[in-house]
């Protein structure tokens, strides 16, 4: 082995670290609290040079006093000392972005949580950094501390991926589980996890979708051996989802989450980032709170699933840390897992694979109602595998359908007739369920 | 980057293969169905040199006639042209063992799926291979397609470790739930097993618990950077496991699971493999049949679950097939994570932390039955959460009880007293209550 036996022969790496917020400071606490382990694991010692936050006066959890100190994350990437920039900044323009590529430029490596920076310039940033030699790596930038990205780029390397699927934003899986635990509307767990903090400046990179499909374009292009292509990910947020929605689906076992579904089909890539029903028994039915999960399936291993905290100091810290050991271990891959230059342009499928759907509409009291319905359904070629429909006092009754196996469009080509009918009021729910 | 980037300025990486039974054949078959995945991802071609198995003429479910063959696989290892010696025989003494050091000796890699032999002389392995400046990887060795020795080794590098979980032998947890689907007694089962071939010749290594505490054994070493000491393994089997205890657990709220424990503590290092009850509502709770799941937690990732197939030449192959693409990527670990001269020897517990326990009896239909039962326990310093008495048409009644937070020992010893009591029928049964 090239010796990686004893610290002392070795010179330690040392880091730049840019943003100092909770992830920030959790990486320089790892590294002043197991600095032997860290040595121990690595083969050589891990310490910091300099890092750079906007606010210098700001009160940190963590003694700062033996860094430098850089006003501009760009000054800090390129600086002699540092060997590894990390940027824990934040943002896919910007500082985030131009320390990175100025870091790459410098010939350091670069360790980063931002996975919004991947999904943008993904393809632009693995291309310079295997042009110049270095190694960018990501493993917090999907689902915090769930060794994922490991997991499908080496643990995985030896299968065809067919799937993956993923609960990759806790806020979200926190807003639908209060939802259905303390049987409280969207928007009241809405403010309340706001005022918890959970939510993001802009709260529609969570609720909408976006932060998870970031997340879920990173993972496609390397199961897939694609170019990231967060553009082509469908986003549908979580802002539609009702109570009764949650109820409903919980009356025919199912529980809904913000699932991410990316696939290779004869139709082209798939990615998918949309609530969607699961089975209440399968581990992502049982997902509670803020807690990630991701499914990889290979053709060889079938499907392996990872679970843990997506967010939070500790959990992420530890996977920017990780990222740091394997650099200091010269563990070196390909950004994404092949060279960049051998990342295929995907064909985004047009359309989604066939799936059962969940239907809730509510019919208004009047004869043959359901059979107009179903004629409906029919005519769009949508056969019926379940049906339920709830007594009401007053003179509108909900009623829930879940299909056989069709198409979006089917669904959607359905609910387009359906107000002609007259016997249905207000806007009909569909919801794809996703075999997992 | 140390130039990855094209399979074709890097010399192909050749492997030799020993062992043709499920798990040698899945792995020559993906080297066979995914040359350019296997290229793309390595940055070079993965080839097979040579195979060698105890029988030539059975019949295999591959095409081997591009490789040579060699009877002994002491002379495969040591082939010229060979780079990756990957031992799939099993056994921890004999062929396993000699061909492995032979490897070594002769500067080849080495990729076994092993946990025996690796349990036994994992020690003397790790210091060969690093004084020889070769890896030996073994991500097959524990949970089967789970990357469970990447995520502990590498994705989890920057946490000090707490506590290691998991449910790794297939097999009986295919018997534990099996029996509470079917409501069949242990023994059906066992048979039923054997008939489906989920057994290994020698049962005791499945239901004994020694597989499974192989593999925490291993898990353990790498979690707390000490020596594998598998004869510190506490190891119970399932064999005495009723079908009324499954039942009785599961009133309570509990699953019975075969569950490997292994954590560091202020008595030294605790390594467990015994049936447990865990929450039915977690994670280790829900598993089901063959699959397996590891626990790893660390203190700044908190937990994360690994959940996958277990075995399986699929499974299993996938692993093996990850280390070689680790090898021909250049990734290179000291054997346990650390350098094996670092490995500290473990001091074993002496006694396992205190949990909360599950006692089952039949009580005597006696006046004052219980309070004598009761007495018994406070004598030993057991105090009791919750009693369950279930009616019997019978002069006898079955009773649990859980208790709070206690000792084995204590347990022990109020079980010793409990006969002299004269109320209570046949054995106590008293089983942990693992905190998951």
């Amino acid at each position: 082995m090239p010796s990686p036996t004893s610290p002392a022969v070795r010179p330690p790496l040392r880091l730049g670290i840019a943003g100092l917020g909770t992830v920030g400071i959790g990486a320089v606490k790892i590294v002043q609290r197991h600095a032997d382990l860290l040595a121990a694991r690595s083969g050589r010692a891990v310490t910091i040079t300099a890092v750079s936050a906007r606010d210098r006066t700001r009160n940190r959890d963590a003694d700062l006093s033996g860094y430098e100190w850089e006003t501009d994350p760009v000054a800090l990437a390129v600086r002699e000392d540092v060997d590894v920039f990390v940027e824990l900044m934040g943002g896919h323009e910007g500082p985030a972005r131009d320390s990175v590529m100025a870091a790459i430029a410098a010939g350091k490596d670069v360790v980063t949580a931002n996975k919004a920076l991947l999904a943008h310039h993904g393809q632009e940033i693995a291309e310079a950094a295997e042009a110049r030699g270095v190694s960018v790596r990501y493993e917090a930038a999907v689902a915090g501390g769930i060794p994922v990205i490991k997991a499908l780029t080496e643990g995985l390397a030896a299968n065809g991926l067919r799937r993956v699927m993923g609960v990759m934003n806790g806020t979200c899986n926190y807003i639908l589980t209060r939802m259905e635990s303390a049987g409280l509307p969207y928007e009241t767990v809405f403010e309340e996890a706001r005022q918890l903090g959970y939510l993001e400046a802009d709260p529609n990179l969570d609720v909408g979708g976006i932060d998870a499909g970031h997340k879920l374009s990173i993972l496609a292009a390397i199961a897939f051996g694609t170019r990231v292509s967060f553009d082509a990910v469908a986003l549908e947020g979580i802002g539609q989802i009702s109570i009764d929605d949650i109820r409903r689906a919980g009356d025919m076992g199912y529980r809904i989450k913000l699932l991410g579904v990316a696939q290779m089909t004869g139709r082209g890539l798939e990615q998918r980032m949309t609530p969607c029903l699961v089975p209440a028994s399968s581990p992502l039915g049982q997902l509670e709170g803020g807690t990630n999960m991701v499914v990889l399936e290979g053709d060889s291993v079938g499907q392996i699933v990872l679970r843990g905290p997506g967010a939070g100091e500790g959990p992420t810290a530890s996977a920017v840390m990780a990222d740091v050991v394997d650099l200091a271990r010269g563990l070196r891959l390909p950004t994404f897992g092949i060279p960049a230059a051998e990342l295929a342009t995907p064909i985004p499928a047009q359309a989604a694979a066939p799936a059962s759907y969940y239907l809730r509409m509510v019919l208004l009291d009047k004869p043959g109602a359901l059979a107009k319905v179903a004629t409906v359904l029919g005519e769009a070629g949508i056969s019926i595998s379940r049906m339920r429909q709830y007594g009401h006092a007053s003179s509108e009754a909900p009623v829930l359908i879940v299909t056989h196996k069709t198409t979006r469009d089917a669904i959607l080509f359905a609910i387009a007739q359906l107000p002609a009918t007259g016997v249905v009021a207000g806007e009909p729910v569909a919801l794809r369920i996703e075999e997992v």
